[in-house]
Order: structure tokens, then C-alpha cells, then sequence
């Protein structure tokens, strides 16, 4: 367990880096953001959550919520249902690109590009009752935090830019990988990537990833193989075209969104969140990231 | 240290799937290889190596050396002058593609792909005096056996059987990432490829992964950082277009090559090469991979 | 003007053709149609109309109505209108490839391809009131029949089979070049596409690209100078990925479209015919293409 | 037959483009050029040669050596040797794109791409003796003009430039679509690209496209049939990515070399030169492409 000094410690040395990333601005409702927020919390296997800076205030999780959806998959679903759909490999291209879709006959690369985790949502539609009221559902136990919610504003917003995802998907049901409505997945999964959650709340909710499958609150929600598994998918694909560079300089497992976060993983150890909203050009959080690499550096600890 | 009987058992459970992969034929020398081989070999932290099947019958280790290729840049070069040249992302594309190199201008995505291994042997001919000497005597070292040699029958079919490399090369030439004569780095490259080493020689070989750096003899070949990075590519690059899959499966950092040979490394405990000459559609050794998920499960041990 | 039997001459040339092409099934409403169905019609600059084979029989014109679609832009909207919007350059790639669109930022190549031919219509939805029932009179005023219609089982069913379209159109508009709601221009799109017209109706329609823009009835559509530029868009782009073999074999401008129709002109002579439902591998009609072919070559006319 | 003072009347008219385009750089040789020069020259089918401007003087000819190279294939090659190696269509990419070659397995588009222009070579140096000197007899024998040279200094700039086509070529010969070796070759088509010739040498030289494969001296290189064809090639694929736009606004076939040439034809008419040094954004001359407009508009005379 890191000392609450060392994540502090973290947090002031990487400050210096704000103001040299950018904010998203492809919607007007992440635009806003307060662009200095910075935040880091580190929930350890036997359950204890510590944090410093901005770690307590919530912001949209975006992209992070890919891995709740593939967890809410693994649980619902035979794995080759799932991975007969969608690859485990990294894309070698841009996150919303829709080249590697056509070329590969409407198969995604893996569940944490666009496409794959349209194919995910579709694959959620098709066998859930009510989608969006599940996720809140897992989302909040897994934090242990009812308060927890969409934030309908970003939801609307991302839906009324939805054109490249909507391409993205319609591609896939021109091959056949695309069951459901185009128009009700899409509202899904905006809802999904509207999740507002703090670094707390992400911490704690991500410990599974290192506690061999099993929750906060002792819940097993995926197998140990399928949780060893899932970070490896994490390792090779879970930062856009820049997990090569994060696995190099951070050595952990990790998904970020473009709202700023990202959370990492050290098996059987602990799960971390960090929250910065400037990205680097891969879309990454920039101090978010240099963040993590101090941790891991002053740790010691890295999976490599 | 896993037993000598737990080797014997992977072995004897993965020998079924002899038959189902393919041979690469695309030289003749590769083409004649008793399909049937099959050998591990596990090197521990400790200096111990165990092996059972074919682990000490020698064979072409191909791309297992650019490993090798790139420790002895980072032994050479500041890592600036390295990375500048060649990236660190997974390409998503086949290892001898050259569409990649074109539409990102001359920079290779990993020093792992065949373009990145080419401006790799480009940088040890610029720097180094007798390049293939010196790797000879480096692999001799690492491995303790001074019988290691090259094959020159398969050096000189790859030569012969060189023009999409040639083509390669000289596309990142043409970009300005490429400085020395094309011919002469060829003949370079495909003499490392060509290595003969055992399963045995390879764990030993490798052994400085698992190690912070350091070889069998004790020698600091890289800095511990650098060996925690060099994992982290190989993990997210080293299989070729399977690394996700890999990953998935057998949840360490390796490097396979169209041999057969597959090397993988538990970091700080153990370093492992496994050899079976039938490849899957990938162009990595089946009953290889199969063996190292086998090795992976049973000691439950995985960097994941 | 050729004579009525050089016209049956070519099609008992051509008809030992049928059963080496495959009528295509994309949509069950086409997969349909008799597959020996041959006809030709030719139209001279004077008015007068021969024909041989299967002639009057209507058929769905399918991508030929791309043709119409650009001649109703050119009369609603000035050049820098259409052309900032779509290129005119031949695009290299199968007729419904999304790769060109995302790697030129939502820009067609062509209005001949289907998202070029999307933009047109999104045009045309801008600024004509009622677009369907608008080309509806165009087309029936040109070919002087007032029974020309849309077939609705076609419209229907391309409808329902529109998904690759809709990924089209949705791609563009997240580069912001489609304005109107994507449903909507799919509606009128497919109805274009369905119209059913005679090898006579479509001569005596094409007429006005042989005669400087002038319709049959005297009426000038566009400029003679629009007219000479459709002709080279139709010469270097209207037979999707096969515009090259086309001008090679036939040296007529030209547009072609699954139901099996190819209309081509002779600049300032005549316009010409053809209709078999089965296609070759770029999806024109195989034995059609043959009978211009020959007809060019028993002409001793082409625009080389 | 235009009259001189049209001729005139066009230069001038075009005179105020020049500084808007951009002289080819990427060799020496070629950056040295006066980037103010000017010509137009005009051979009628019954062998009259006028021209305006520096009509008189030699400049680089580049990429209109591969008409020259294409005749001499058909002149040497039974067809489906030739097009077994080479496609018909556009290419809808750059001219040196290794891409297209490599997606389509070794088969370049069209013989006006760099990629088939060099095959198109391969093809000579295995049939032709000596071939470079064999190009030289007929060019000046198509000219009438026995001065006509290769410039050695620019044919050794672009081989000292020359990795990009190396690529090109190697990346072919990976797939078997290359003979000869790869050195020789590249030497034999960088001398034909580094011919001089004056707008009138080539406008001579070039009156048997538009004389039914006949000569100025009567000699019938080629059949009329494959003068269509070959006017065909030039019309779809004749100015690398903007073939279209030059149908579109000269509607002739056409090729231009980075030199600042162009010929043009007007099929059973005549054939036309320009030359002006400063290229457009897709490597055609700026003013060349004006004045070949200006006279077709003038003339009223298209192939459309």
C-alpha cells in the first residue's frame, strides 16, 4: 500500500504538466471543463481507498466505462458469443477509425476501440432488460456510491455528434455483426460513457481487476482466468494507438477515456484511477499518465 | 522452479496438436525441418536451466533475434537516437507489411516488425565495428556455449529470398530512415536470423529479461528500467499480429520467430523457450504457444 | 446512324455471353429478374430511336440514375456548389468502399461512386421541394413516357439492405459534408435507383450528352461546355472500378448499373443501350459491355 | 490545322500563371530549370509542326517517356504478356504509392504509374538488346531530329535518388512481377525519364497517336486498334491523381512529366506539347494545363 504522502508526493510533481495537453472538445459539455482538475486514488486488494487532490469529484468516465461493458458481457455471455464477434488485438490505427472495420470484414480489433465496444453494447441490447439501468446498477455496487449517475447533458450532447459512431456501427451491420437498432445501442451507449464517477469511485470499482475477479464487496463477478485475461486485453489495447508507449513508460494494464481518466491495475495488488483533463495526441491524459509513470517508478512496481 | 516432471507433462499434453500447424516454407532451408520437434526449456533467476523434449537440439531462432538486435542497440545508443527512428506501438498489420511504413512516412511502429528490425541492424552497422561478429560473441556469451554458429545455407537462402526486406529498406531509405548500404545490412540481418540455438541456449540466453538486466554471468547488459521496458514491447509487440491473442492466453511478455522458437519471460523469476517448428496463421509456433498457456496455467503464474 | 440490323447483329454476337456473368442478389427484389434478357437501343442526335433484343422492356437502372442525379445538381446549383463537395477524380476502389472517404476526410472521390452519389442527393434534397416526384418528370419529360415509375418492391427492399449506405452517408456527415437527415436522403436515393426504364426510354433520355446538352424535346438542360464534363466524368469514373477496361475496350463514355443497364454516348452522333441482368466481377454486365464493344468496333467509332 | 497566332494568343493568354506553380525538386538537376519557360506546339495528321513560346527547346520529357516505353512494349510484347503484368485502371493514389501494389499482390494499376511504368521496363531490358539505345533510335526517328540525347546528369540524380522506386521494384519482385535485376533496370528508366526533347520533337514524335499508330515518317508502329486503346490508357490514367480533373476541363488523353511537359490528342486530328516548368498540386504542369484548356476551348475541340 503506498503512503498517502507518496501519492501527494505524485500529484505536485506532475502539476507542472498542466497546460500542456488539451481538453476533448469534440462536444461542448466536456469542453467546459475546469482544465486544471488533477486527482489520483489508489484502492488496494483488501479494500482500503486513499486519494489525493481532486479525487473525490466526480467527471465523465467515457472510454473507462468500455471496460465495465466487457465485464457486463463476460458475465452474460459464452466467451465465444462475444469473441466470435470481436478480436483481441490491437488496432494499430486511430480509435474511431473505420478503415480496419471495412478491410476485416466488419470484425473490431478488440472491445476498446469504438467498434468493438458498439459490438459490446450490441451484444448488451440483445440480452439485457434494461441496459442502461443495469450498468447503473453494477456501477454503483462496485463503488459502493448509490449517487452515481448519467450525466444527461454529455449523453445528449455525444448522441447529437454521433455521426462516426453511427457510420461505424451501420458498417458492421452491413457485415452482418450488428443486431439491434442502430439508433437505441447508440443512446446506450453514450449513457454508458456518460457515467460520471471520481477517482475513488473508479478505484474501488476497478479492484476486481486485481483481486482475481472478485468486488469491493467480495462479489466474484468474473472468473480468475477471465480476469487475467481481461488485463492482458487491457495491456495490448487499452490506450488507443498509444498502448505500446503507456505499457513502456507505466507498465500496467490500463483503459483511459477522454474525459481525463484513466485507470491502471497491478494484479493482486491494487487498482488506481487517475483524472487530469488535458490529453497528449494520442487522446490520453497527459499528467494523468506521467502520474501513473511516477507511481510505478517510486513503486518499484510494474507488471513488467 | 517448476519441476522437472511439470516440463515433461507440457510437453507430453501439447504433443497432440503436432500435425495441425505448418512448416514456413518461404526458404527452402526452413522448408526441410523435421516437423515432429518439440522441446522447453526454463531458466530461472537463480542460474538453473531444465528443459525436456527436443530443448537441446539447436535451430534457426529467426526473429527471435531481434531481441538481440535491440539490446545491443540500447548497449550502444542513447535512446533518443533509438526511438526517434523506430516506434513502440503495435502495427495491426502483418510483420512484413509495407503500407504502414509508407502511410507513416519511413518510421517503423516496433522494433519488432521486420521494418523496425531492419533500421535496428542499420543502427548496429553504423556503430558497430564487425556487427556480426559481434552478436556471435555477444549470444555466445549469454548462452555460455561457444559453439553457436550461423547457419550460412539459411543466411544465404534469406538473401536470396530478399526482396520484400530489400523492399522495405529501401522504402525507409527513401523517407530518410535508412543510412547504410541496403545490400550490406541485409546480409547482416539475415545472418542473425540465421543463429542456431537451442531451447536451452535461448532460456539461458534470455535469462537478463527475467533479471533486471543482468545475464547468467552477471553481467549488467541494460539498466533495470530498460529491461522493465523492453518487456512492455515485447508484450504489446512481440508476436507479430498474435500479441493480443498471446497475451490473452499466456500473459507474458515474449518473441516468437518462423522457426518454431518462442522465448517468454516471467519478469524477476524465470525466462522459458519452448520449440515446435509448426506455425499457426499468426506465423507463431502452435503447440509453442499451446505449451506456454499450459506453463502458464499449471503454475498459475502470468505477469497478468 | 447504324442500321437496325447491325444492331441485331450485335446482339446474336453477344448472346452466346449469357450464363457467364452472375445477375446480382445483393437485394432479393433484383435477384429476381430473368437472366437472358439482351437488348440495345440507339438514339441519334436527330431523334430517331432504334433498337433490337429485349429493348422495351423496363429494368431497374439502378447506379445509371447517377447520371440524372448530377445533371438536376448542375441545373439547381452553381460548379463551386457540387464541386466543394465532391471530387472528380476515379477513386481507385470498389464502388461502396468507405477506406477513401475516412483517409480524405469525407470527400467522394466522384459523384458516380455511391458516396459521391449521396452527396448529390443530399443536394438535391436541400433545394428541390419534392426530389422524387422532381426526377420523376425529368426523367419521363426526357424519355417523352409518362409511365416511367419507381418500383417500390426495389425502393423497399433497398431500404432495408441500406446499411453500407447509411455507414456512407453517416461518415460524411461527421466531417460535416451531408446536411439533411440521413434517412430521408436514403429514401429518395433508392428511389432513384429503382426507377424502371426501357434500353429505348434510356437513350432516348441520355440523348441530350451527345447533343451539347439539349434533351429530345429541344430543351437545354445544361451548357454544352457541362455536357462535354459529365462525358469526361462519365469517361474516367462511370464504370466504377472498371472505367479503364471500359474506355480500353469501348472508348465510349459511359455509366453502368447492377440491374444490368450500361448507357453510353458517342459525343455530338448518338447515345446507346445496352441491358443484360448478369454482371462481371466489377459489376457491369458482362455480355452488355461486349455489345458496345463490338458495336464500337463495327462502327469503327469511339471517342479515341 | 489552328493557326500560329492562336498559338500565340494562348501562351499569352496563359503567360500570367506562371509563379503560381511549384519546379520539381527532388532532384538537382531538375530544381535548376527556368522556371519562366513557356511552349506550345502543334503536328497536324498530315505532318505540319507550328509552335509558340520556347516550342524549340529541349527540356527533361520525365514521365511522358512511359508513352514511349508502353509503344515500344506493344511493339515487342504480345498483349496478354503485357497486361498478365499491368492493369488498365486509375490508380487513385499518388504516383510512387507502394500501397495499391501491395494490397493488390504485385500487379501495379495502369503503365503510367510509376510502379507499372517500371515493369513496363522490366519488360524491355528482357526482350531488347541493347534497350536504352533501341529507345533513343526511335525516339529520334519519331522526331526526325537526330540530336535528341539522354541528359546523364539527371539520369544520375535520380538514381542517386532513386530508393523509392528500388522499393517499388523489390516490393514487385516479392511477388514475382519482376524479371530482371533490379539495378539494371532502374538505370535503363531513369535514362528513357531523362530524354530531351523540345515541345515541337514531341509533338512530332507523338502524331502517331493520332494518326492511327502511324508515324510522321509513315512507319505503323502499332495498330489502330491499339492507338484507341492506348489513347484510352492515357485518357483514364494519364496524369496520375488528376486524370480526372483533366478530362474534365481539356478533355484530351494526355500524359505530363515532372519536367513541366504535356502531350495531348486530339485522336485522327492532332497532337499537342506544352511545356512550362512549375507543377500544380498533383505534379502537372500549372500553365501547361491552362494552355491546353484555353485551346480546346478555343479550338472547341474535345474528345467529349
Amino acid at each position: 500500500m503506498p503512503e498517502l504522502a507518496l501519492l501527494e508526493e505524485v500529484i505536485e510533481k506532475v502539476r507542472p504538466l498542466l497546460g500542456q495537453g488539451k481538453v476533448a472538445d469534440y462536444i461542448p459539455a466536456l469542453a467546459e471543463i475546469n482544465a486544471n482538475k488533477l486527482g489520483i486514488a489508489v484502492t488496494t486488494r483488501d479494500g482500503v481507498t486513499i486519494g489525493a487532490g481532486d479525487y473525490l469529484e466526480p467527471f465523465s468516465i467515457q472510454s473507462i466505462s468500455k471496460v465495465f461493458s466487457l465485464t457486463l458481457a463476460l458475465m452474460h455471455y459464452e466467451e465465444p458469443e462475444i469473441w466470435s464477434r470481436v478480436g483481441k488485438e490491437p488496432s494499430g490505427q486511430s480509435f474511431n477509425s473505420l478503415v480496419q472495420v471495412e478491410l476485416e470484414k466488419g470484425l473490431p480489433r478488440n472491445p476498446f476501440i469504438n467498434a468493438g465496444a458498439l459490438v459490446i453494447a450490441d451484444l448488451l441490447q440483445g440480452r439485457l432488460g434494461a441496459p442502461k439501468q443495469r450498468m447503473l446498477e453494477i456501477v454503483r455496487g462496485l463503488s459502493d456510491n448509490q449517487r452515481i449517475g448519467y450525466d444527461k447533458t454529455v449523453a445528449r450532447s455525444e448522441y447529437q455528434h454521433s455521426a462516426r459512431n453511427a457510420a461505424i456501427a451501420y458498417l458492421m451491420k452491413s457485415f452482418g455483426n450488428f443486431n439491434n437498432d442502430v439508433d437505441t445501442v447508440l443512446k446506450s451507449y453514450f449513457h454508458y460513457c456518460s457515467l460520471r464517477m471520481s477517482c475513488a469511485d473508479l478505484s474501488k470499482a476497478m479492484i476486481y481487476l486485481a483481486n482475481g475477479g472478485k468486488s469491493l464487496a467480495g462479489k466474484q463477478l468474473i472468473t480468475p482466468v477471465q480476469t487475467r485475461q481481461l488485463n492482458a486485453l487491457l495491456a495490448t489495447s487499452g490506450l488507443y494507438d498509444g498502448a505500446g508507449e503507456f505499457a513502456y513508460r507505466v507498465g500496467m494494464p490500463g483503459k483511459s477515456g477522454v474525459g481525463g481518466g484513466i485507470i491502471a491495475v497491478i494484479p493482486g495488488d491494487m487498482s488506481v484511477c487517475v483524472w487530469s483533463p488535458e490529453l497528449d495526441t494520442n487522446g490520453n491524459s497527459l499528467a494523468g499518465t506521467a502520474a501513473l509513470e511516477t507511481l510505478s517508478q517510486t513503486l518499484g512496481r510494474s507488471i513488467f
